[in-house]
Order: C-alpha cells, then sequence, then structure tokens
C-alpha cells in the first residue's frame, strides 16, 4: 500500500520503518527534514509538506500533541491535511491526543466527506521499534478494515473500540492513567519500605513476579528500584501531558478521579523540582523525598 | 511435625487442611470450637484453650485482627500463648496485624526466651486452599528455618524479609495497598469510560490480557468488570482493616501515601453507604454513583 | 457617564440598576430581551446587539461563562463587541472566565487598539444588589481610572491587580477557590461531629463567632449547619464552572493544588448525585454520606 | 481557690500565671522542676510528683502529648494521679489529646469516682498569656460549674459541648483541623499566585480584610505571605501530631476527610524535608516548591 506518515519522532520513524520493511510505499513528512534521512535511506520518499504525504491508501498522524496535530490537520490558513487528503485516503491518527481534538478533527473530516480513524497505541519506542504496539482504534469499519496491513506492520493486536473516534482516545488516556497509577503505587510503597530499612528490590520481586506476575510491573518496578531514571524513553514531562489529557477528558466527563489528581500533581511537583526531563518513574524520587528518604540516585 | 493452629477462620481452617493432608500432627483452637469439626474429622485434636496448641513444633496464629492476636497472645490476665508456649515451639503468626503488635510480641517473646517468626501471607482463602499462599517472614534465622516443613504444605513461595519481625507486617501492608491500588484504578478508569459509553470490558481485556499480561488484573478486573460484588471470598470491612493498619504503619513512619488515603476514604464511604459486607471491588460502585454513572448491579 | 451593561442575569441586572440610582445613562443588552425589562423601567435604554451598547464611556459584560462572552467579544463571523467598541470607550469585563480568554480578549483589543479592563468580582447576587461588590481590576492605569465612577456605584473596593488583564481573573479564581475551601473544611468537620452526635451548630459558633471571628464563616457555616441548601443564590453547577477555571489555571500554571482537586471532585460527585442545582454548601451533604450519616435535609 | 497545675510548657506556666494573678493558690508540677522557678517566684508552690498537686479544688494538667499525660495519670505501676486524686478535687484535662485517650482516663475516673472534665482550648501561647483563651469543655455540669473562677481567669469564654468528656477533644481536634485546613488554603493560592507573578501580598487584605473580615486569616496570612516561619510559636511536628489525632479520631469515627489528609501529607512532607521544627505555616514553602516557586525564605 501507499503510505503517508506524517511526524517522525521515534514512535512515527519506528513505525515507518516497519511499514517499509513490511514492503510498503512510504511518503514521510516532518517539519524539521533531517529526521526523515534514515528512512529516506531505506527507500522512503520524503513530502514537503503534509498534504505532500495524504493522497495514498493511507496518512498516518503521529505527533507530539494537540498543536501539532491541530496545525498539521488544519493548517495555518484552512488549508491543512484534511483539505488536502485524498477522498479514498484513510486519515489515521495514531497521536496521543485530546478526546476534544479528535472530536474536532472527526467532525471535519467528516464534513469533507474524508475517511477518518482515530488509533492511539499503547508502547514506548522500544515497543514499536519491535513492531508490537497495542492499538485501540475507533472510527467507521469500512475505514479501519482498510488499515489491516498497515496494522499488521506495526501491532501487534488492534482492538475496535467503537465508530466513534474520540472513543479510542478516551481509552488510550485511561489506559495511561493505569500505567502512572501503577508507578505511583509502587513510588509509595517503596517509600514506606525504604523508611522501614526494608529491601524495596524483594518487595518488587514479589509483587512483580509472584503476585501479579506482569512482565509491566517487572519493567516499571526495576526502573524505580534501580533508581535508573534517566531511561531516555520517555519523559515527566510527555507523561504530565497525556495525564492532562485525561485529567481533562475526566473533568469535561464530570468524574471524580482522586488517583488521576494525585498523578497529576506527582508530575507537577516533578518539574517543579527540576526533574521533568526524566524517566516518568522519578516520582518515586518525589514520594521518598516527601517521605525524608533521601535518596542517592545514580545519575 | 506437631504444629497448633489458633484461629479457625476461613485461612487457618485452610491452612490447617493443608497440613493435615500433608501429615502433620494438628491440634487446633478456636473460640467457637464449632469451627473445629471438619477439621477433627479429618484427624485433627481440639485444644481447651490457646496454650493448649501451643506445646508442639509450631503454633501458628491465624486471627482476625489485633484485638483477637493480642488477646490470644497476652490472655486476659497475662497468662496468654507467650506465657505457656513451650520453649522449643516457634510461634508462627499468620495474620495480617499492625507493625506496632507485631513488635510488642516480638519483644515479649524475646523477654520470655521464645521463638517467634512473623509470616503473614497473600492470597484469598481459594488461595490458601490450593495450598499456594504466599508468604512473607520475618525473624531469626534459625527459627524460620524450623517452620520450612509448615511452609512447603501451605505456601508456593517464602520470602525471607529479615530478622525484624515487624517488616514482615510492613511488606504484607505494602503487599495490601498494591492490590487496593488496582482496584482503585480499575474504579476511576471504568467509571470514565462508562460515562463515555465505552466497553469497560474490551479495556479490561487490553489492560489485563495484552498489556500488564497479570492473572490477578484478570481476576479483580472480572469483579468489577461484571460487577459481582458479592464474592463472599472478602469484604470491604475486612479490607478497610488492612488499609487502616498500612495508614497506622504510613504515620508512624511519617510517609506521606495520597493513593492510600484515597483508598481508605473509599473504603469508608463504601461502609457508609452500606456496602461494607460486599467486596472490596465494589468502591467501583462509590466511583461510578459520584460519576453519574448508575450500576444496576446484578446482586 | 454613558455606560452599556451586556449581559442581565442576576449579578448584571443588579450592576445596572446600581449605576441608574448613581445617575449613569445606561443602555443595557441581553440575549433574551425580557431580562430587560425592569431596567428599562428604570430609565435604561434597550441595544439590539451587544455592539450597540459598545460607543459610550464604559462597556460592562457580565455573563455567565466563557462561551457566552466569547460570542458576544468576537462574534459569529467576526463582528463582535470588540470590532464594533468605541475607540474611547473601555470594555470593562465582569465576568468570571478562564485567564486563557482573558488573555484571549486582551490581546484582540490591544490588536484593534481598544481599551480593555479584567474586573471579575466577588460577592453573590444580593451583595451586587447592595453595590457592595469587591472588584479586582488589572489593566492599563489610565483604563482603570477612567472606570472610577462605575465602580463607585456598585463596589466597597476596587484592588489594581497589574497591568496584564488575566492576573485580574486568577486573582478571582483564587478567591472562589479560598471560598469553596472554606465550605469543604466545615463539610469534613461537620462530618466528623455528627458521626460523633456533637451539636454542630456549637462548634460553628465557636468556629466563626468566637475564633475567625468572620462573618463569611458565619454566613456560609449557617447555611451549612441548617442544611438549607436551596438558596436559589449560587448553585454547585455555577461553582463547579468556576473551580473547573481555577483547575485549569493551576494546570496551566502547572502548580500541584490538592484542596482543589478534592474541592472539583466534591462538586461533580454532587452533580453525580443528582445535587447540582442546589446551593453549593451541598457538598457537606456528600462528606455526610460518605460517612454513613443520613441528612434529613428539611427541603 | 486551690488549683493545682501539672505540665508547665508554654502554655502550662501561662496559665498558671494568670491563676495566681487572680488570687488562687497555685501547687506546680514538672517533670524538670526548673521550668517552675519564674512562678514559684511569683507564689506558687512546688510539688514533688503530679499527687502533690492534685488535693486542692481542682487539678489542672496540660501536658504535650497523649504519652506524656497518660503516665501522668496512670503512673507507671498504676500510682498515678487519679489514683491520688482527691475525692472532691476536679482533673481539668487541657491538653490536645485524643479522643481515645480522654475516654480512658473518663472511664477510669468513673471507676474510681473521682470528677473528670476534659476541656481542651484553643489559642497560642500569647494568647494564654493574655489570658484570652477559648475553652471547649465536657464532662459532668457540676463539675465543670465548680471550674469557673479557673476559667475566668484564663479564658474568654468556655463551650459546653456535652457530658462526655471526649466529645471535648473531638470538637478541638476538629477546631485545628479548621486552621489548618486554612493555612494549606493559603499556601496553594499563593502558589499559584506567585507562579503567575501576582502580589500574594494584595491577596491577602483582600482576603483577610474586605472579604473573610478575619483577623485569624490576617494573622495566618501575613506569617505566610512574609515567610517568616520562625514563629517560635508552635511547630510543625506539634501541628502534626494534632492532626494526626484528628485522622485517629476520623478513621475511629469512620469519616473519610480527603482535606485533612492533604494536610497531613503537606505536614509530613514538611518534616521529609527538614522543616518541622519551623511553623506549621511552612507548607506554603512547600505548596511554593512543588510549584517550582523558589522562595528566598528570610531566615
Amino acid at each position: 500500500m501507499e503510505i503517508g506518515v506524517v511526524g517522525l519522532g521515534n514512535m512515527g520513524s519506528a513505525i515507518a520503518a516497519n511499514l517499509i520493511a513490511a514492503g510498503h510505499e512510504i511518503t514521510v513528512y516532518n517539519r524539521s527534514p533531517e529526521k526523515a534521512k534514515k528512512l529516506l535511506a531505506l527507500g522512503a520518499m520524503l513530502a514537503h509538506d503534509p498534504a505532500g504525504a495524504a493522497n495514498g491508501d493511507i496518512v498516518i498522524t503521529m505527533l507530539a500533541n494537540d498543536d501539532a496535530l491541530e496545525k498539521v490537520a488544519f493548517g495555518e490558513d484552512g488549508d491543512g491535511l484534511i483539505e488536502h487528503q485524498g477522498k479514498s485516503t484513510v486519515h489515521l491518527s495514531m497521536s496521543t491526543i485530546s478526546a476534544q481534538l479528535a472530536r474536532k478533527i472527526a467532525a471535519a473530516s467528516v464534513a469533507a466527506n474524508k475517511p477518518f480513524v482515530s488509533a492511539p497505541v499503547m508502547g514506548r519506542p522500544d515497543v514499536a521499534e519491535r513492531g508490537e504496539l497495542i492499538v485501540m482504534a475507533a472510527g467507521d469499519k469500512s475505514s479501519i478494515a482498510r488499515c489491516k496491513k498497515a496494522f499488521d506492520a506495526i501491532a501487534k493486536s488492534v482492538h475496535v473500540v467503537g465508530d466513534r473516534p474520540e472513543r479510542a482516545n478516551i481509552v488510550k488516556l485511561a489506559a495511561n492513567f493505569m500505567i502512572s497509577a501503577m508507578i505511583e503505587s509502587f513510588a509509595e510503597a517503596f517509600a514506606l519500605l525504604r523508611k522501614n530499612d526494608i529491601d524495596h528490590h524483594l518487595f518488587l520481586q514479589i509483587m512483580a513476579t509472584e503476585f501479579f506476575k506482569s512482565p509491566i510491573y517487572e519493567k516499571y518496578g526495576k526502573i524505580i528500584a534501580d533508581e535508573q531514571f534517566d531511561t531516555g524513553a520517555f519523559t515527566v514531562k510527555l507523561q504530565e501531558k497525556d495525564t492532562r489529557l485525561a485529567l481533562a477528558a475526566a473533568i469535561e466527563s464530570e468524574v471524580p478521579m482522586p488517583f488521576l489528581n494525585v498523578i497529576e500533581n506527582a508530575f507537577l511537583s516533578a518539574i517543579g523540582h527540576g526533574k521533568g526531563e526524566l524517566d516518568p518513574c522519578v516520582i518515586a524520587e518525589i514520594a521518598a523525598e516527601n517521605a525524608g528518604v533521601r535518596i542517592r540516585a545514580k545519575r
């Protein structure tokens, strides 16, 4: 298939590379074109604006936040991606964005009679590189069906959430919330254990391996227990952005979510203490400091 | 080995039955002796007071709360279990109790020169029946070693936390906290999804099977998603008791734990709304009601 | 002076009436004109659109929320109040709106070279009727100075917060937060007292009269202690709207505010339980119900 | 009257001095007797144990915490104040203690047929020195009546809460909660204002003088706005102790109090960050730091 990929951060680049590897014809666009180099070497073509990537079978957008996607979708003067998108080109939005923006793009796409699928993903960049993302997709069935071969190349599973695109985004935000809640749970438990001079690595083992039996608990728990917060994989600031979107969805929906408030405040406190560029797991350091436990982080 | 079992609730009875099945000689005591019937039929002997079960190789106490264990351990007039415990009989305390009481019993045991091991467990009654408990043990090494055959009959793993008995209790309370945090996380996420008419069973599947890949997430998530809160396995009131102990440990240790506060308040609210005898997962109903989602619980 | 008043809810009407009483020439506009009747009888003139009220010395806008003010200020097709505002007419915005919208209107006013003062107020409608509002004003000094006679007619005090208009809005949102925090404080304290069968009216007297010596504590405390939540003065839904704006300001500013989260959740829970049209003080009922205290509200 | 005063901290000393000034015959006791010097110079007599002060008309206990009062009341081997208290001597307990201990002393006093009145106070040491404490008293009416002349010398008002002594303590803990809630409210509001470069002294003036019109808001707000946290009047650690008692009362009563949790966590965080000996208002510094506002405290 002919597929455009707009947005070549860690996630977008990994997705594009996997699509190329699966034999698709890829056209890429990124605001700063040097990020495209590696993909061009793999055989991708370069578009000079988002519109230039929007006339194949699918155009994937994978951008950093609402602002970036809004600019791409609507352009500065109404001449954005939606305007130039092919009549049969599916706009496959994989960014983590607000339900509100998903709704707005969906409405504009309906008005322009252009197919739109919202399909945010779970998985950090290393998971994207392995082509093992979890996709949550929403939109009309036939449009989703037309993305199947693209999904095959980048995801280990695709979950169809329904036909209203923004619902996929709410599912994604709720999933992010579950991850952050696990991190904060470890953060507080470890603070309690460490204050009592108890080996938190042992606790991690009991929890991750014996009890929850979850590789995700192992992975995140290890980052926290080892105090290795310069993973480079993700940052507090990015996770806070996603948490903020979840909070916006909660308030718009009039749903009290006290855990979500605690999480948002933990991320804000981490930023306030100058830890915004570290791994989100660094909120464990905030919890430990509030408990009077001094962490000699191995940075 | 000769083993006494004091306290024949669901947990104590399941432990005693597994010890009998493994060939140990069991003497049981319970305040209301009718609970012993089934075990007597399996070959257990009946003691008429805790002291009567405290002179074999091990005496296990498995009681409902601090009060119950304190009465057993110290008696009404100083003539409790510790007083009558054999010099070489290990008192193996498996109840979920406060760090404070564990410390007090440890001190009294040292003063009386009687071996004491604190070894609370993870696992609901069905897990205890299958002999698959997770044990967290603390005390002196030789005393813990002498309990090995008992552990073999009732547990799938034993984790030695250290030599200060109360630390095993703090680990147990921290583990309970992790479970409650998972429940509240689901509760809030489901409230958000349901308010937006999104299928929360699908979310559960993505989370439990695809992402966390955790049988515990599956088990608890299913209770919540199915709104089957009359499991009989455990109750809000019991979980609130354990949460209260965790909170006491946190405050005594001067560790702020905002998630723990949210959890405690959720359980108190459930009690306040007359749901104290239902499964702890019923806090999802509280979250849903606060969000204006009416649950037609299938009770 | 010639003063336009756009928005004739309880607050706007009371302000207009006081301006008339002080001898000013008033032109009023409201989307549904029947609300103007009483003011016309007092001598006001009627405008047929916001622009028609925007060419005197001052045009006051007092609208229900961001949406309403945004429509008035910018119109549907760019032909809003700012467009038609006289070159020397001060737009005096008294609505409780987001810092974000204040910033947007300020920027548009600068671009159009029209004077803009943001001046939200404290005081419920009865205070507005008595002309005793507290005004927090921000904008350029000369524009604020030109509003002096209008302020004299409606306010007991005017506080100049600075020259960046949105700062007045943040002060207003922070002030609202202080009120809500007082309400929630009473709510929780009363729940504790009532659960212990202690006379909460006595507590109110000690707090309001003896200790804080604050008429505001007396006023709000009495509503809560008397459980008279159908005051008609204000509603949970309106207060939640303001709280939401405060939360938006907090998050935009990256300021963790856990009390604010508790308050927002309390209002959302009140809405979720069908109490959204009652006085904001009704969150005391939520606190009492969560504590298992049944309130026989005298509704 | 003949009055014993047990416990000569800042509060007890001020109370004793005022009683002497009012013409009463005072016998004092303190564990470290040097604290009695100033009072002896004013005419007080010195007792060598609590019992030695417990045979006049009244014996006041004013001690730092539960532990201290429990030791005085019950002694080490059952030979405490209650044992030696005169049959007609009213034990007037003014310490801020838990409801639980008040209940325990009340029960022991009834069993020994000795009069007991629980009468905790509001007011920092400077208020005590001026004889302007607010007293909340509970116990049987005749015993309270017999304390009238003592109250006249030390308090500006006495509020009778009922006949069950521990209720006065719950009222006191609830009142403390109201104060802490006001502090945290200012702390968060100021953090928001400062992050937006808004003058928080102006906000304080609007709130304290114009809106709440409360001298208490003025007093505490000024400490916070001036960042003068070495008042010497009270400390985080002492306030945290009282908050902990309130939390114990809330949990024992099964009353969710989310504000109280936030407050307790704020105090614990202050302790964790080494600010435990400063004024409780220092939690404003914690809020500011979490918001990324650096405070140049004038210490």
